[in-house]
């Protein structure tokens, strides 16, 4: 080891990290053989490799859990393990709090939490729990590069060998990218799994940045988060999918997208292979796809509408069709999928001309969010693929469509399209004045009010109404646009009718009538399936729901 | 397997690109023992393995080149290989063009040509060249998990062990991303390595995903890129460094950043351990990094400024330095450098708050590039990282400080700062009324002109006359800031002087004397090195400058 002196001219160590994980792995010999640690004694191995103050990664996303993991850290003792800085995608099983009510962690940085989002308030009110900040994904494992490098890393996997090589199955998603930024500076590297095994399928990491594996006592928890039961499918929405496929997939040819998760673009799934085929749009539009295995895409591949799929993550019960339909999604030899959600969110971000999301609320500049008052949730992944990164350079015609100035320096635009039905159940207007997210952001302290997608990057608004091809105006004109797709809410009832009339001359706005799309064809029989059990059918019985969504 | 029929009745299999990599691993048998591959052989196998119009990413990025492969690739006979679709970073070598004179390749998409770019324009004019698109570096990674997966990978590792595992050493870079496209939808992957050892020091990406390996001939290439000699630092350059530190690192408390690479970025570097240590900056800026091993970031790394630097590649000669400081590198078990563009990329995008870097040429509304007349070079990672992440949803006190707007619905930006000196060498203003890139971009067919960063994402300009503060102003106003910094060019001329004084007042616009900067205090001798010489001796000889570095 090389030492030096430090500007005081004192020695110095280069090495205090590497040294301080060296430490820990000691700690934990008397609770492992080689690199597997006992699963009777995780909880004393976790209270001998974790530090107090300790940043801890912990593998929680929207679909997978570490939660042997997470179960076990919750038992450690807090006079011993303390003040823990918490990083977590998705803040979701009742433990990921409870560490905060007995003190063995302090700090907590997170991108989603859904139905915890109320005690997560609740303990930042009770000064139990301190919030470094809500990000999305990506940009949390942005700063485990930067500042936030994990000390110790908490993950799961399928399988892993003897050797501590680990097979994550289809759920490849978040672990490579945890693991990596913790193993390549001196972090430990737990992984739990659900078996250990002579030979691995396929190894998804190598053994060489794996410090320990630990078999759980069940396997990781699973979410299926992606699944849209076709029953639900509305014809509002599909009088919606109808005219998105005819008014903006057909318009701007566009063959590469990412769909947001939703009753609205699963019936765009499910209208390719009736409604698309009969405009003899395939091959045409929606070949190439950044997605996780939606179970409402599987008529559209079984139609030959899909040469590829790139995922963030799995689906449940998806395993075996994807695997028998090898040619459209990324597999590894074994035949499983491998999903990556930082790679396919750069390729959504990069690779794809168009994101389409629903929202829940949208205010007349455009601007949505999902966040209801009394919520601190988060947004995942939203907000990365629904905006138009600055950063491209290369073109492609949708691109190039968004170009409406003539000046010599111009740039093209992502097609950033919101979905979004005038009024929500209940008859409580989508369109208002003001954005509920802002009272939110304010009752919460933070520093910006938390929007989902910022209206300056939306280019197309879609209601029952029409569209509103918002990125060809600007100013007032933007704003007349989007109230003349509003319905009759209060930001409808602004429209004037005439100017209505010559922005639907100039094909700023359009009705299901400017685009060819009869009201009277959106009926439920226009899909291509309208049960899960017709998806299974699809599917040739590869798809397998889970029991939830069965109804036989 | 399981088939099934199309749409049309017909008998389909869905294993078309599984079944056609086991033909052309068959294929490659008489050229193999296992995975590796006979390199006296290499020509014939490529020829067996590689069918005509087949998409091959070659690996070969700013810094290291997969050259034993290329230049075999070269040697195939275009009889039988011929229009490839080549997928690549960087077109540097001789040979990436040769293969389009013989017709072996037809298709490129690529991201930056340098010194070949007049003959990838020539070849484009001869019609023996198709330009897919010119892409950033991640913009083609992205391409290739959505509709530009490749059929072969050639790249390039330092060792693999018997059974295919690769070690890439210190230049990770872009290897595992390329890797991950092809092997993950049944393309072959092909590694040249330097040596087949038995053990390698780590695993960088596992044999699982690995098809072939072949010994080279020689080391693969590799260029140090990052390296400025201190000695040609000018007092202008430190003058602007100067400013730079106390009127944006010190005034927006910037702790994480980005530096592109330049003379005027190497001077801030080398001003930290003095210039900034005598404002008492030291652990307030500049504390971690998005960042090659730049050799100018060792004084400040030694004064213990930096707590840590991670590393879209390495650079040559920094491999000891590397290791003997271990806390600061995100480094392997083995010591040396894990390097990996992709998650950069990330950490640059989402993880920084500040990019800074320079340029050749910016016109009144602040768009800049570095493009010049009669080249088509290409970006590399540039407009990545000099953008605003509109995906962003964290905050920090350097991003909320750019909202200047009093709005409810605000969002924070990052810092994106461009350094330029009002004329270049020859007395070539760099202020201008029109971009070359507008005319590069019009004789090349391209779609748009090759704008390398975007006037709306800069929030500062810094020339030796002062700082522009162009986020605090719009319109007309960000023009007279721009104007008020621009010097004796024609664009600085239409300066107002009482105008640019309000601006000065108001702090739009701030000359040295407003920050407290002397003009005479921008001496050669402020900088912590001057010399090569001066940086190896602050590394205690760690770092091994390459010979043309070495004047001694």
């Amino acid at each position: 080891m090389t030492d030096s002196t430090d500007v005081a001219g004192l020695p110095r160590s280069w090495f205090q990290r590497s040294d301080a994980k060296q430490e820990r792995l000691k700690a934990a010999r008397p609770f492992s053989s080689g690199k597997i640690l006992n699963s009777a004694r995780l909880v004393d191995a976790l209270q001998a490799i974790i530090k107090p103050g300790d940043r801890v990664a912990l593998e929680g996303d929207n679909q997978k859990q570490a939660d042997f993991l997470s179960r076990s850290l919750a038992k450690v003792d807090p006079a011993v393990i303390h003040d823990v800085h918490l990083l977590i995608s998705t803040i979701s099983r009742p433990e990921h709090l409870d560490i905060f009510e007995t003190g063995i962690a302090r700090k907590l940085d997170f991108s989603f939490a859904g139905p915890q989002s109320l005690r997560v308030a609740q303990l930042l009110e009770d000064g139990k729990l301190e919030v470094g900040a809500i990000y999305t994904y990506i940009e949390l494992y942005a700063r485990m590069f930067i500042d936030l490098t994990p000390d110790v890393a908490l993950v799961c996997a399928v399988q892993a060998d003897r050797e501590g090589n680990l097979y994550t199955g289809p759920n490849t998603e978040d672990t490579p990218t945890i693991v990596e930024a913790a193993a390549f500076r001196h972090g430990v590297v737990i992984a739990q799994v659900n078996e250990i095994v002579d030979v691995l399928p396929r190894v998804d990491i190598p053994s060489s940045w794996v410090d320990f594996i630990v078999e759980a006592d069940r396997p990781f928890a699973i979410e299926p988060l992606f699944t849209r039961d076709p029953r639900h499918i509305t014809e509002l929405q599909i009088l919606m999918a109808m005219m998105v496929i005819r008014g903006i997939y057909e318009r701007h040819s566009v063959t590469a997208l990412n769909h947001g998760i939703g009753f609205d673009t699963a019936a765009i799934e499910l209208l390719l292979p009736t409604y698309g085929e009969s405009l003899g749009l395939k091959g045409k539009i929606c070949r190439n796809w950044a997605l996780n295995p939606h179970p409402t895409l599987i008529p559209a591949i079984e139609s030959g509408w899909v040469q590829s799929v790139h995922s963030f993550g799995s689906e449940v019960g998806m395993e075996e069709y994807i695997r028998a339909r090898s040619d459209v999604y990324f597999v590894g030899h074994d035949g499983s999928l491998r999903s990556n959600r930082v790679l396919c969110q750069l390729a959504g971000q990069y690779g794809v001309d168009l994101f389409i999301g629903s929202t829940l609320q949208m205010d007349s500049d455009a601007n949505s969010s999902t966040v209801t008052l009394g919520r601190l949730a988060g947004f995942g992944g939203a907000p990365n693929m629904g905006h138009d990164p600055h950063g491209r350079r290369h073109s492609s015609t949708p691109w190039l469509e968004m170009i409406t100035s003539k000046a010599p320096i111009v740039r093209g635009r992502k097609l950033v399209v919101q979905t979004v039905e005038t009024f929500r159940e209940g008859g409580v207007p989508s369109f208002v004045e003001r954005l509920d997210a802002i009272e939110v952001g304010k009752h919460s302290g933070m520093a910006v009010a938390p929007v989902m997608i910022y209206g300056d990057d939306v280019t197309h608004v879609v209601t029952e109404e029409g569209i509103a091809y918002l990125y060809k105006v600007e100013g007032e004109e933007r704003k007349a646009a989007l109230a003349a797709v509003a319905g009759v809410t209060d930001i409808g009832r602004q429209a004037d009718p005439k100017r209505t009339a010559r922005l639907r001359e100039r094909g700023v706005v359009a009705y299901p009538e400017d685009l060819g799309v009869k009201r009277t064809d959106a009926k439920r029989s226009l899909l291509a399936a309208r049960s899960i059990d017709d998806l299974v059918a699809w599917s040739g019985g590869l798809y397998e729901p889970p029991s939830k969504f069965r109804s036989w």
